[in-house]
């Protein structure tokens, strides 16, 4: 297993040098912005995903270092253009990019990215690569106008959460997980196989970093615990805290997306009071058994371990 | 040549039908500002060059009805992008898709289309189609960048604007022509007469849109005239008033420039006073000429002189 790990880790090191080197566009400022984005760090999961897909049909995950690459630039692409704020700044995080080049040249630069990307699939990849990829970029473009339209609706379901999780934040790693396989040569089971794990991982995934925004201190996070709330983004601890909640909860969280700011601490507590982060807990639990039932028709073998080992780690 | 006109109309007529009842997305949101934005006119001048082009190369236009409303599509998602604006709002104008969708539904819902388009476009067309529009978008993009870091940089040269008008508008003006002959089986140096004449003639169109911000009645624009110049945008009549001017004539632009709105009025007649009119027609004329020359190795026939006649247009 320690070489299997090393093994990985020096995959990983290879798409790091590509962009730290060999990564560059025809526009310098554009380059810059998308550099320093991949530079800020992340935990590539999604080029891991690839990688590890290839591994597991049987291919060499050497040959396919630019491939995994370009999933994490889609997925750069798609942070740069999250940075892009609304006049009346509706963001209370760090919006990076947008404040640093501005809005325009931001939503220019994930343009720019979008279309370098779909250039240099479509010139070296064969179908289906290139429409698995646009149709991805369509699901997540999908999934963030539905989220933006249940900003605040205290009614969402659970089943109407998942269906946004799965277009905005899944689909990309189901992507991920499926072109591996793809370029693998792997048979349509393992296809299939692959692109399930990568959805329910990236459900686990979505629903992880909602509860992060409930628990997690903000030095940890990056960013301000409280911030998805802040945007009243309907993660899944609040959706879950409502459906258990008595009234006084619900009027408060009415409240504060009414305007009333004093009380995103007391919020904060009643969600884990009403039960809203254990039952969160339990949905990751079932959506990382689904990841990892999903494995099944997959050969034994190391980077079979690795995938589930990773699904393992969302809430270790 | 009536009855070449009446197929022409005929043809544009199944491009709009196919806008107004067939265009549809996933997304209802987003199909609604699309809509919107189509339904706000156009002369959809690029999928009339790619049906020109389809005929000039003896192939059957009808054919290719969704290949050239594709290319109004891709124009239409780069417009709803320039419509994000800056936090301090940097243009004056009317920004309909972001005033009334906001910042971030106007980033998705571009995000989207170009998504949707190359989802479309891969499915339905072979290399080098994809290639071709990919690599457009991104020279768009690369444009536009470099335009916005050129803003106020009064030593702007023709030939930096130049560099820029063929990225941003004449690319696509190139592609949609250009792939009208090679769906058309047209031979490499029909291809490549379209491909020039789509530079040049869109070269001639963002000189002549420049030129008209600076000459035009506001109710004939649309916007107001001078709203390039309170953008600080270096258009061409400017780089040639500027190339022959007197030194108060700078003097008072870079007064400008620094935010003495009152002398709008007087440098739009000064540019005039300065031969900057004169001058960019004459550019203008230049281009003309070349973009019709390019069409000498094709056929002689209806759809040549309509190519060569859209030229003509432009300055009449």
């Amino acid at each position: 297993m320690l070489e299997e790990l090393a093994q990985e880790g020096a995959l990983q090191e290879l798409v790091e040098q590509y962009f730290r080197s060999s990564f560059t566009t025809e526009n310098p400022i554009i380059t810059q912005a998308v550099k320093r984005m991949l530079a800020a760090g992340g935990k590539r999961l999604r080029p891991r995903l690839t990688l590890l897909a290839v591994q597991a049909c049987g291919g060499d995950p050497t040959r396919h270092l630019h491939l995994a690459a370009y999933m994490e630039l889609i997925h750069v692409a798609t942070l740069i253009h999250d940075d892009v704020v609304d006049r009346a700044a509706t963001r209370r995080g760090v919006n990076a990019t947008a404040i640093d080049f501005g809005n325009r040249t931001s939503v220019l630069a994930g343009d720019y990215l979008f279309a370098w990307i779909f250039k240099n699939v479509t010139a070296n990849y064969a179908a289906p690569i290139p429409q698995v990829l646009s149709t991805t970029l369509a699901e997540i473009c999908d999934g963030e106008v539905l989220q933006l339209h249940a900003l605040g609706e205290l009614d969402t379901t659970l089943a109407q959460y998942v269906a946004i999780a799965k277009r905005k934040t899944a689909s990309l790693f189901a992507a991920a997980a499926e072109c591996g396989a793809r370029v693998a040569n792997a048979a349509t089971q393992e296809i299939g196989a692959l692109r399930t794990f990568g959805e329910c991982y990236g459900v686990a995934f979505q629903m992880l970093d909602d509860l992060l925004d409930v628990t997690a201190e903000s030095a940890v996070l990056g960013k301000p615990a409280g911030n998805d709330l802040a945007e009243k983004k309907m993660t899944i601890p609040l959706i879950l805290a409502l459906a258990r909640a008595d009234v006084p909860f619900r009027t408060s969280v009415a409240g504060y997306f009414s305007g009333d700011e004093t009380s995103l601490g007391p919020i904060l507590e009643a969600i884990e009071r009403q039960g809203g982060v254990a039952a969160t807990r339990r949905e990751i639990t079932h959506w990382i058994e689904d990841a990892k039932r999903a494995l099944q028709p997959l050969p034994e073998g190391a980077a079979k371990k690795r995938l589930s080992g990773l699904a393992d780690a969302l809430l270790e």
